[in-house]
Protein backbone atom coordinates (compact mmCIF):
# COMPACT_ATOMS: atom_id res chain seq x y z
CA UNK A 1 0.00 0.00 0.00
CA UNK A 2 3.03 1.95 -0.34
CA UNK A 3 2.85 3.16 -3.80
CA UNK A 4 -0.88 4.66 -4.07
CA UNK A 5 -1.67 6.23 -7.25
CA UNK A 6 -3.61 7.65 -9.19
CA UNK A 7 -6.27 5.56 -10.57
CA UNK A 8 -5.59 4.47 -14.44
CA UNK A 9 -7.96 1.74 -16.60
CA UNK A 10 -5.06 -0.66 -16.64
CA UNK A 11 -4.40 -0.76 -13.30
CA UNK A 12 -5.59 -4.56 -12.01
CA UNK A 13 -6.92 -2.77 -8.99
CA UNK A 14 -9.09 0.40 -7.91
CA UNK A 15 -10.46 2.26 -5.14
CA UNK A 16 -13.83 2.99 -3.56
CA UNK A 17 -13.68 6.93 -2.58
CA UNK A 18 -15.69 7.19 0.68
CA UNK A 19 -17.00 5.50 3.60
CA UNK A 20 -20.31 4.08 1.69
CA UNK A 21 -18.40 2.64 -0.71
CA UNK A 22 -15.61 1.18 1.10
CA UNK A 23 -18.14 -0.43 3.90
CA UNK A 24 -20.20 -1.93 0.99
CA UNK A 25 -16.74 -3.51 -0.02
CA UNK A 26 -15.92 -4.98 3.29
CA UNK A 27 -19.00 -6.23 3.70
CA UNK A 28 -19.60 -7.70 0.54
CA UNK A 29 -16.12 -8.67 -1.35
CA UNK A 30 -14.02 -8.82 1.77
CA UNK A 31 -11.95 -11.16 -0.25
CA UNK A 32 -10.95 -8.64 -2.76
CA UNK A 33 -9.75 -5.45 -0.05
CA UNK A 34 -6.22 -5.20 -0.01
CA UNK A 35 -6.03 -2.49 2.16
CA UNK A 36 -7.88 0.75 3.73
CA UNK A 37 -6.40 4.25 4.14
CA UNK A 38 -8.06 6.69 6.28
CA UNK A 39 -7.78 9.97 6.78
CA UNK A 40 -6.92 11.96 10.16
CA UNK A 41 -9.67 13.23 10.92
CA UNK A 42 -12.26 10.59 9.82
CA UNK A 43 -15.04 9.74 12.42
CA UNK A 44 -15.49 6.63 11.97
CA UNK A 45 -19.40 6.37 12.35
CA UNK A 46 -20.35 3.21 10.23
CA UNK A 47 -17.39 0.55 11.32
CA UNK A 48 -14.99 0.95 8.77
CA UNK A 49 -12.37 0.03 11.70
CA UNK A 50 -14.40 -3.22 12.65
CA UNK A 51 -15.40 -4.64 9.61
CA UNK A 52 -11.75 -4.06 8.42
CA UNK A 53 -10.59 -6.23 11.49
CA UNK A 54 -13.34 -8.86 10.90
CA UNK A 55 -11.61 -9.15 7.26
CA UNK A 56 -8.19 -9.35 7.91
CA UNK A 57 -7.51 -5.99 6.34
CA UNK A 58 -4.76 -3.46 6.72
CA UNK A 59 -5.90 -0.25 7.76
CA UNK A 60 -3.30 2.95 7.66
CA UNK A 61 -4.00 6.13 8.31
CA UNK A 62 -2.23 8.80 5.58
CA UNK A 63 -3.55 11.30 4.30
CA UNK A 64 -1.42 12.13 1.98
CA UNK A 65 -2.41 8.79 -0.01
CA UNK A 66 -5.92 9.88 0.44
CA UNK A 67 -5.48 13.45 -1.55
CA UNK A 68 -3.24 11.39 -4.45
CA UNK A 69 -6.42 8.97 -5.05
CA UNK A 70 -9.44 11.78 -4.59
CA UNK A 71 -8.97 14.72 -6.57
CA UNK A 72 -11.26 17.43 -4.98
CA UNK A 73 -13.70 15.98 -3.18
CA UNK A 74 -14.23 15.60 1.11
CA UNK A 75 -12.85 12.22 1.13
CA UNK A 76 -11.82 10.77 4.49
CA UNK A 77 -11.85 7.04 3.81
CA UNK A 78 -10.28 5.47 0.76
CA UNK A 79 -10.30 1.43 -0.11
CA UNK A 80 -8.06 0.03 -2.36
CA UNK A 81 -9.83 -3.47 -3.90
CA UNK A 82 -8.20 -6.09 -6.58
CA UNK A 83 -10.49 -6.18 -9.70
CA UNK A 84 -12.36 -9.00 -10.61
CA UNK A 85 -14.39 -10.46 -13.46
CA UNK A 86 -16.94 -13.25 -13.27
CA UNK A 87 -19.17 -15.12 -15.59
CA UNK A 88 -22.89 -14.15 -15.63
CA UNK A 89 -25.25 -16.13 -13.99
CA UNK A 90 -26.87 -18.48 -16.68
CA UNK A 91 -29.82 -18.48 -15.08
CA UNK A 92 -30.97 -15.25 -13.70
CA UNK A 93 -31.65 -12.15 -15.85
CA UNK A 94 -28.95 -9.80 -17.57
CA UNK A 95 -28.76 -6.06 -18.21
CA UNK A 96 -26.23 -5.55 -21.26
CA UNK A 97 -25.07 -2.14 -22.41
CA UNK A 98 -23.66 -1.54 -25.49
CA UNK A 99 -21.47 1.26 -25.53
CA UNK A 100 -22.17 3.01 -22.44
CA UNK A 101 -20.35 6.67 -22.31
CA UNK A 102 -20.68 8.01 -18.75
CA UNK A 103 -19.21 6.57 -15.68
CA UNK A 104 -21.87 8.56 -13.29
CA UNK A 105 -24.77 7.01 -15.74
CA UNK A 106 -23.12 3.48 -15.71
CA UNK A 107 -22.81 3.61 -12.05
CA UNK A 108 -26.52 4.27 -11.26
CA UNK A 109 -27.44 1.75 -13.38
CA UNK A 110 -25.80 -0.56 -11.48
CA UNK A 111 -27.11 1.07 -8.07
CA UNK A 112 -30.35 0.64 -9.75
CA UNK A 113 -30.25 -2.98 -11.42
CA UNK A 114 -28.72 -3.79 -7.70
CA UNK A 115 -31.90 -2.16 -6.13
CA UNK A 116 -34.48 -4.29 -8.41
CA UNK A 117 -32.47 -7.31 -7.69
CA UNK A 118 -31.03 -7.75 -11.20
CA UNK A 119 -27.30 -8.68 -10.11
CA UNK A 120 -25.64 -9.48 -14.22
CA UNK A 121 -24.01 -6.86 -15.97
CA UNK A 122 -22.85 -7.56 -19.57
CA UNK A 123 -21.07 -4.82 -21.15
CA UNK A 124 -19.85 -4.19 -24.72
CA UNK A 125 -16.70 -2.20 -25.27
CA UNK A 126 -16.10 0.76 -26.07
CA UNK A 127 -17.38 1.50 -22.57
CA UNK A 128 -17.22 3.74 -19.38
CA UNK A 129 -14.86 1.98 -17.07
CA UNK A 130 -17.01 -0.12 -14.15
CA UNK A 131 -14.38 -0.31 -12.34
CA UNK A 132 -13.30 3.98 -12.47
CA UNK A 133 -13.57 4.90 -8.77
CA UNK A 134 -15.83 7.35 -10.45
CA UNK A 135 -18.25 4.31 -11.49
CA UNK A 136 -17.81 2.58 -8.42
CA UNK A 137 -18.71 5.72 -6.47
CA UNK A 138 -21.76 6.54 -8.87
CA UNK A 139 -23.03 3.03 -7.75
CA UNK A 140 -22.99 3.47 -3.92
CA UNK A 141 -20.45 0.40 -3.90
CA UNK A 142 -24.08 -1.99 -5.52
CA UNK A 143 -20.97 -2.58 -8.05
CA UNK A 144 -19.76 -5.21 -6.09
CA UNK A 145 -23.11 -7.01 -5.35
CA UNK A 146 -22.91 -7.84 -9.13
CA UNK A 147 -21.04 -10.05 -11.38
CA UNK A 148 -20.04 -8.49 -14.72
CA UNK A 149 -18.27 -9.31 -17.46
CA UNK A 150 -16.75 -6.68 -20.63
CA UNK A 151 -16.93 -8.22 -24.09
CA UNK A 152 -16.10 -6.96 -27.73
CA UNK A 153 -19.58 -7.32 -28.96
CA UNK A 154 -22.69 -8.66 -28.96
CA UNK A 155 -21.71 -12.16 -30.78
CA UNK A 156 -19.43 -12.66 -27.91
CA UNK A 157 -21.77 -12.43 -25.55
CA UNK A 158 -24.69 -14.60 -27.43
CA UNK A 159 -21.88 -16.99 -27.85
CA UNK A 160 -21.84 -17.33 -23.75
CA UNK A 161 -25.66 -16.57 -23.54
CA UNK A 162 -27.49 -17.96 -26.29
CA UNK A 163 -31.09 -18.65 -24.59
CA UNK A 164 -31.92 -15.44 -23.07
CA UNK A 165 -34.62 -13.71 -24.56
CA UNK A 166 -33.01 -10.55 -25.19
CA UNK A 167 -35.19 -6.99 -25.72
CA UNK A 168 -33.54 -4.05 -27.31
CA UNK A 169 -34.45 -0.58 -26.21
CA UNK A 170 -35.21 1.19 -29.05
CA UNK A 171 -36.81 4.48 -29.54
CA UNK A 172 -38.45 3.23 -32.99
CA UNK A 173 -39.31 -0.42 -31.65
CA UNK A 174 -42.25 -2.19 -32.14
CA UNK A 175 -43.24 -3.25 -29.18
CA UNK A 176 -44.64 -0.33 -26.33
CA UNK A 177 -43.42 -0.81 -22.70
CA UNK A 178 -46.45 -0.18 -20.47
CA UNK A 179 -47.07 -1.09 -17.02
CA UNK A 180 -49.37 -4.21 -18.01
CA UNK A 181 -46.74 -5.83 -19.96
CA UNK A 182 -46.23 -9.31 -19.12
CA UNK A 183 -41.96 -9.98 -18.92
CA UNK A 184 -41.44 -13.63 -19.88
CA UNK A 185 -40.65 -16.47 -17.26
CA UNK A 186 -36.98 -17.42 -18.71
CA UNK A 187 -34.26 -15.69 -18.29
CA UNK A 188 -33.99 -12.36 -20.47
CA UNK A 189 -31.57 -9.91 -21.32
CA UNK A 190 -32.25 -5.94 -21.39
CA UNK A 191 -30.31 -4.23 -23.92
CA UNK A 192 -29.28 -0.58 -23.85
CA UNK A 193 -27.58 1.52 -26.19
CA UNK A 194 -25.04 4.46 -25.87
CA UNK A 195 -26.35 7.92 -24.40
CA UNK A 196 -25.80 10.00 -27.42
CA UNK A 197 -26.21 7.37 -30.36
CA UNK A 198 -28.62 4.99 -28.48
CA UNK A 199 -28.38 1.08 -30.32
CA UNK A 200 -27.17 0.78 -33.58
CA UNK A 201 -29.92 -0.63 -36.47
CA UNK A 202 -28.42 -4.56 -36.06
CA UNK A 203 -29.52 -4.87 -33.01
CA UNK A 204 -33.14 -5.14 -34.46
CA UNK A 205 -32.73 -8.79 -35.21
CA UNK A 206 -31.11 -9.28 -32.51
CA UNK A 207 -34.00 -9.63 -30.31
CA UNK A 208 -37.52 -7.91 -29.48
CA UNK A 209 -37.61 -3.97 -29.77
CA UNK A 210 -39.01 -2.30 -27.19
CA UNK A 211 -39.61 1.33 -26.66
CA UNK A 212 -40.98 3.56 -23.85
CA UNK A 213 -43.99 5.17 -24.81
CA UNK A 214 -42.98 9.38 -24.37
CA UNK A 215 -44.19 12.72 -25.71
CA UNK A 216 -42.18 13.96 -28.77
CA UNK A 217 -41.81 17.01 -26.50
CA UNK A 218 -38.81 15.64 -25.48
CA UNK A 219 -36.10 14.08 -27.31
CA UNK A 220 -35.83 10.91 -25.21
CA UNK A 221 -35.64 9.52 -22.26
CA UNK A 222 -31.91 9.95 -20.38
CA UNK A 223 -30.10 6.02 -20.22
CA UNK A 224 -30.76 5.89 -16.68
CA UNK A 225 -34.07 6.76 -16.43
CA UNK A 226 -34.57 4.84 -19.80
CA UNK A 227 -32.97 1.52 -17.96
CA UNK A 228 -34.73 2.39 -14.45
CA UNK A 229 -38.02 1.97 -16.18
CA UNK A 230 -37.15 -1.07 -18.40
CA UNK A 231 -35.54 -3.09 -15.25
CA UNK A 232 -39.00 -1.79 -13.22
CA UNK A 233 -41.03 -3.29 -15.76
CA UNK A 234 -39.32 -6.43 -16.19
CA UNK A 235 -38.14 -7.46 -12.57
CA UNK A 236 -40.83 -6.33 -10.12
CA UNK B 1 -26.26 41.88 -25.89
CA UNK B 2 -23.46 43.80 -25.26
CA UNK B 3 -22.59 42.96 -21.45
CA UNK B 4 -23.31 39.13 -21.57
CA UNK B 5 -21.86 38.03 -17.76
CA UNK B 6 -21.43 34.24 -16.57
CA UNK B 7 -24.91 33.54 -14.67
CA UNK B 8 -25.48 34.79 -11.57
CA UNK B 9 -28.90 32.72 -9.71
CA UNK B 10 -30.12 36.74 -9.11
CA UNK B 11 -30.17 37.39 -13.13
CA UNK B 12 -33.46 38.17 -14.92
CA UNK B 13 -31.92 36.35 -18.03
CA UNK B 14 -30.03 33.23 -18.47
CA UNK B 15 -28.63 30.99 -20.94
CA UNK B 16 -29.23 27.90 -23.04
CA UNK B 17 -25.90 26.20 -24.24
CA UNK B 18 -25.65 24.29 -26.98
CA UNK B 19 -27.91 23.69 -29.69
CA UNK B 20 -30.25 21.42 -28.49
CA UNK B 21 -31.55 23.71 -25.54
CA UNK B 22 -31.36 26.37 -27.45
CA UNK B 23 -33.78 25.31 -30.21
CA UNK B 24 -36.25 24.28 -27.92
CA UNK B 25 -36.33 27.96 -26.45
CA UNK B 26 -36.91 29.11 -29.61
CA UNK B 27 -39.44 26.42 -30.56
CA UNK B 28 -41.26 26.90 -27.37
CA UNK B 29 -40.92 30.35 -25.86
CA UNK B 30 -39.72 32.46 -28.44
CA UNK B 31 -41.76 35.49 -26.58
CA UNK B 32 -38.65 35.31 -24.48
CA UNK B 33 -35.74 34.32 -26.22
CA UNK B 34 -33.46 37.83 -25.86
CA UNK B 35 -31.03 37.01 -28.26
CA UNK B 36 -28.72 34.23 -29.76
CA UNK B 37 -24.90 33.85 -29.90
CA UNK B 38 -23.14 31.82 -33.10
CA UNK B 39 -19.76 31.06 -32.80
CA UNK B 40 -18.37 31.57 -35.79
CA UNK B 41 -17.37 28.12 -36.24
CA UNK B 42 -21.01 27.14 -35.93
CA UNK B 43 -22.49 24.45 -38.31
CA UNK B 44 -26.17 25.57 -38.15
CA UNK B 45 -27.95 21.91 -39.21
CA UNK B 46 -30.94 22.36 -36.83
CA UNK B 47 -32.18 25.55 -38.11
CA UNK B 48 -31.17 27.76 -35.69
CA UNK B 49 -31.27 30.88 -37.48
CA UNK B 50 -34.19 30.25 -39.24
CA UNK B 51 -36.03 30.07 -35.92
CA UNK B 52 -34.28 33.42 -34.90
CA UNK B 53 -35.68 34.99 -38.48
CA UNK B 54 -39.26 33.58 -37.81
CA UNK B 55 -39.21 34.62 -33.79
CA UNK B 56 -37.28 38.25 -35.03
CA UNK B 57 -34.63 37.03 -32.30
CA UNK B 58 -31.36 38.95 -32.90
CA UNK B 59 -28.41 36.64 -33.61
CA UNK B 60 -24.63 37.78 -33.13
CA UNK B 61 -21.70 35.86 -34.18
CA UNK B 62 -19.23 36.44 -30.96
CA UNK B 63 -16.68 33.75 -29.48
CA UNK B 64 -15.51 35.98 -26.89
CA UNK B 65 -19.66 36.61 -25.40
CA UNK B 66 -19.60 32.26 -25.62
CA UNK B 67 -16.50 31.71 -24.13
CA UNK B 68 -17.69 33.83 -21.01
CA UNK B 69 -20.86 32.64 -20.53
CA UNK B 70 -19.70 28.71 -21.25
CA UNK B 71 -16.76 27.49 -19.02
CA UNK B 72 -14.76 24.67 -20.66
CA UNK B 73 -17.40 22.64 -22.92
CA UNK B 74 -17.90 22.98 -26.55
CA UNK B 75 -20.32 25.26 -26.69
CA UNK B 76 -21.07 26.78 -30.05
CA UNK B 77 -24.89 28.31 -29.57
CA UNK B 78 -25.76 30.59 -26.49
CA UNK B 79 -29.69 31.58 -26.37
CA UNK B 80 -29.76 34.54 -24.10
CA UNK B 81 -33.68 34.28 -22.51
CA UNK B 82 -35.87 36.33 -19.68
CA UNK B 83 -36.10 34.16 -17.08
CA UNK B 84 -40.34 33.56 -16.53
CA UNK B 85 -42.42 32.00 -13.84
CA UNK B 86 -45.98 30.52 -14.11
CA UNK B 87 -48.94 29.32 -12.41
CA UNK B 88 -49.06 25.83 -12.55
CA UNK B 89 -52.26 24.62 -13.97
CA UNK B 90 -54.71 23.47 -11.22
CA UNK B 91 -56.37 20.89 -12.68
CA UNK B 92 -52.94 18.79 -13.94
CA UNK B 93 -50.56 16.95 -12.13
CA UNK B 94 -47.99 18.35 -10.17
CA UNK B 95 -44.39 17.40 -9.40
CA UNK B 96 -43.18 18.63 -5.87
CA UNK B 97 -39.46 18.42 -5.33
CA UNK B 98 -38.71 19.59 -1.53
CA UNK B 99 -34.88 20.63 -1.26
CA UNK B 100 -33.28 19.24 -4.79
CA UNK B 101 -29.80 19.79 -4.42
CA UNK B 102 -28.22 18.92 -7.92
CA UNK B 103 -29.03 20.61 -10.87
CA UNK B 104 -28.22 17.91 -13.11
CA UNK B 105 -30.87 15.59 -11.48
CA UNK B 106 -33.16 18.83 -11.34
CA UNK B 107 -32.87 18.93 -14.80
CA UNK B 108 -33.37 15.28 -15.24
CA UNK B 109 -36.47 15.41 -13.35
CA UNK B 110 -37.87 17.30 -15.66
CA UNK B 111 -36.57 16.03 -19.11
CA UNK B 112 -38.49 12.78 -17.47
CA UNK B 113 -41.79 14.62 -16.07
CA UNK B 114 -42.15 16.43 -19.61
CA UNK B 115 -41.78 12.81 -21.24
CA UNK B 116 -44.66 11.34 -19.42
CA UNK B 117 -46.50 14.37 -19.99
CA UNK B 118 -46.00 15.91 -16.83
CA UNK B 119 -46.21 19.91 -17.03
CA UNK B 120 -46.06 21.28 -14.07
CA UNK B 121 -43.35 21.25 -11.17
CA UNK B 122 -43.48 23.21 -7.76
CA UNK B 123 -39.99 23.58 -5.90
CA UNK B 124 -39.55 24.40 -2.44
CA UNK B 125 -36.17 26.49 -1.67
CA UNK B 126 -33.61 26.12 -0.67
CA UNK B 127 -33.53 24.33 -3.72
CA UNK B 128 -30.87 23.67 -7.10
CA UNK B 129 -31.72 27.08 -9.31
CA UNK B 130 -34.08 26.23 -12.15
CA UNK B 131 -32.90 28.37 -14.78
CA UNK B 132 -29.03 27.78 -13.91
CA UNK B 133 -27.94 26.79 -17.78
CA UNK B 134 -26.85 23.57 -16.24
CA UNK B 135 -29.94 22.35 -15.36
CA UNK B 136 -31.45 23.93 -18.77
CA UNK B 137 -28.66 21.56 -20.36
CA UNK B 138 -29.69 18.85 -17.85
CA UNK B 139 -33.41 19.04 -18.85
CA UNK B 140 -32.56 19.18 -22.46
CA UNK B 141 -34.16 22.31 -23.10
CA UNK B 142 -37.63 20.21 -21.75
CA UNK B 143 -37.73 23.38 -19.00
CA UNK B 144 -39.18 25.68 -21.69
CA UNK B 145 -42.22 23.08 -21.98
CA UNK B 146 -43.21 23.33 -18.25
CA UNK B 147 -44.44 25.25 -15.87
CA UNK B 148 -42.54 25.78 -12.86
CA UNK B 149 -43.13 27.72 -9.36
CA UNK B 150 -40.54 28.24 -6.31
CA UNK B 151 -42.47 27.93 -3.31
CA UNK B 152 -40.95 28.86 0.72
CA UNK B 153 -42.42 25.62 2.61
CA UNK B 154 -45.01 23.31 1.43
CA UNK B 155 -47.79 25.11 3.17
CA UNK B 156 -47.45 27.98 0.35
CA UNK B 157 -47.90 25.26 -2.05
CA UNK B 158 -50.87 23.65 -0.44
CA UNK B 159 -52.22 26.80 -0.02
CA UNK B 160 -52.66 27.24 -3.83
CA UNK B 161 -53.59 23.44 -4.60
CA UNK B 162 -55.48 22.63 -1.71
CA UNK B 163 -57.30 19.94 -3.38
CA UNK B 164 -54.63 17.79 -5.01
CA UNK B 165 -54.19 14.20 -4.35
CA UNK B 166 -50.50 14.58 -2.49
CA UNK B 167 -48.44 11.19 -2.45
CA UNK B 168 -44.91 11.74 -0.77
CA UNK B 169 -42.23 9.17 -2.08
CA UNK B 170 -40.43 7.82 1.73
CA UNK B 171 -38.25 4.69 1.91
CA UNK B 172 -40.49 4.04 5.44
CA UNK B 173 -44.04 5.04 2.85
CA UNK B 174 -47.27 2.93 3.63
CA UNK B 175 -47.95 1.81 0.18
CA UNK B 176 -45.79 -0.48 -2.07
CA UNK B 177 -45.61 1.17 -5.08
CA UNK B 178 -46.12 -1.77 -7.91
CA UNK B 179 -46.78 -2.09 -11.19
CA UNK B 180 -50.69 -2.68 -10.64
CA UNK B 181 -50.71 0.67 -8.37
CA UNK B 182 -54.19 2.68 -9.50
CA UNK B 183 -53.43 5.86 -9.62
CA UNK B 184 -56.49 8.25 -8.79
CA UNK B 185 -58.41 9.73 -11.37
CA UNK B 186 -58.06 13.51 -9.84
CA UNK B 187 -55.14 15.83 -9.81
CA UNK B 188 -52.26 14.48 -7.81
CA UNK B 189 -48.86 16.37 -6.51
CA UNK B 190 -45.84 13.36 -6.29
CA UNK B 191 -43.30 14.96 -3.58
CA UNK B 192 -39.91 14.04 -3.84
CA UNK B 193 -37.16 14.94 -1.33
CA UNK B 194 -33.67 15.79 -1.31
CA UNK B 195 -30.50 13.34 -2.66
CA UNK B 196 -29.43 13.21 0.84
CA UNK B 197 -31.74 13.58 3.38
CA UNK B 198 -35.10 12.61 1.98
CA UNK B 199 -38.48 14.08 2.97
CA UNK B 200 -38.75 15.36 6.73
CA UNK B 201 -41.36 13.20 9.07
CA UNK B 202 -43.71 15.82 8.86
CA UNK B 203 -44.71 14.54 5.02
CA UNK B 204 -46.46 11.63 6.87
CA UNK B 205 -49.10 14.15 7.69
CA UNK B 206 -49.14 15.81 4.46
CA UNK B 207 -50.18 13.11 1.96
CA UNK B 208 -50.24 8.94 1.08
CA UNK B 209 -46.68 7.92 1.89
CA UNK B 210 -45.88 5.23 -0.85
CA UNK B 211 -42.47 3.84 -1.50
CA UNK B 212 -41.17 2.20 -4.38
CA UNK B 213 -40.46 -1.74 -3.64
CA UNK B 214 -36.29 -2.13 -3.76
CA UNK B 215 -33.99 -4.85 -2.45
CA UNK B 216 -32.48 -3.79 1.05
CA UNK B 217 -29.30 -4.70 -0.96
CA UNK B 218 -28.51 -0.72 -1.68
CA UNK B 219 -29.03 2.35 0.14
CA UNK B 220 -31.64 3.95 -1.97
CA UNK B 221 -32.84 4.28 -5.70
CA UNK B 222 -31.12 7.87 -6.91
CA UNK B 223 -33.15 11.07 -6.93
CA UNK B 224 -33.88 11.00 -10.80
CA UNK B 225 -34.40 7.13 -11.01
CA UNK B 226 -37.30 7.00 -8.29
CA UNK B 227 -38.71 10.34 -9.17
CA UNK B 228 -39.03 8.23 -12.49
CA UNK B 229 -40.76 5.58 -11.62
CA UNK B 230 -43.14 7.42 -9.89
CA UNK B 231 -44.22 9.26 -13.06
CA UNK B 232 -44.27 6.52 -14.86
CA UNK B 233 -46.80 4.74 -12.29
CA UNK B 234 -48.75 7.59 -12.45
CA UNK B 235 -48.86 9.10 -15.59
CA UNK B 236 -48.70 6.06 -17.89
Amino acid sequence: MDSIKPYKKDFDHSYTLGAFPTVELLKTRPEMALGVYLHSSFVDTVGVCELCACAGVRVEMNDRAIARVSSKENIFVVGVFRKFDETLDAAAPHILLDHPGDMGNLGTIIRTAVGFGIHDLAVIRPAADVWNPKTVRASMGAVFRLRHRVYDDFNSYRADHPSHAVYCFMLDGAVPLTRGFVPPSAPYTLVFGNEGSGLSPEYKERGTCVFIPQSPDVDSLNLPVAAAIGMFVFAT
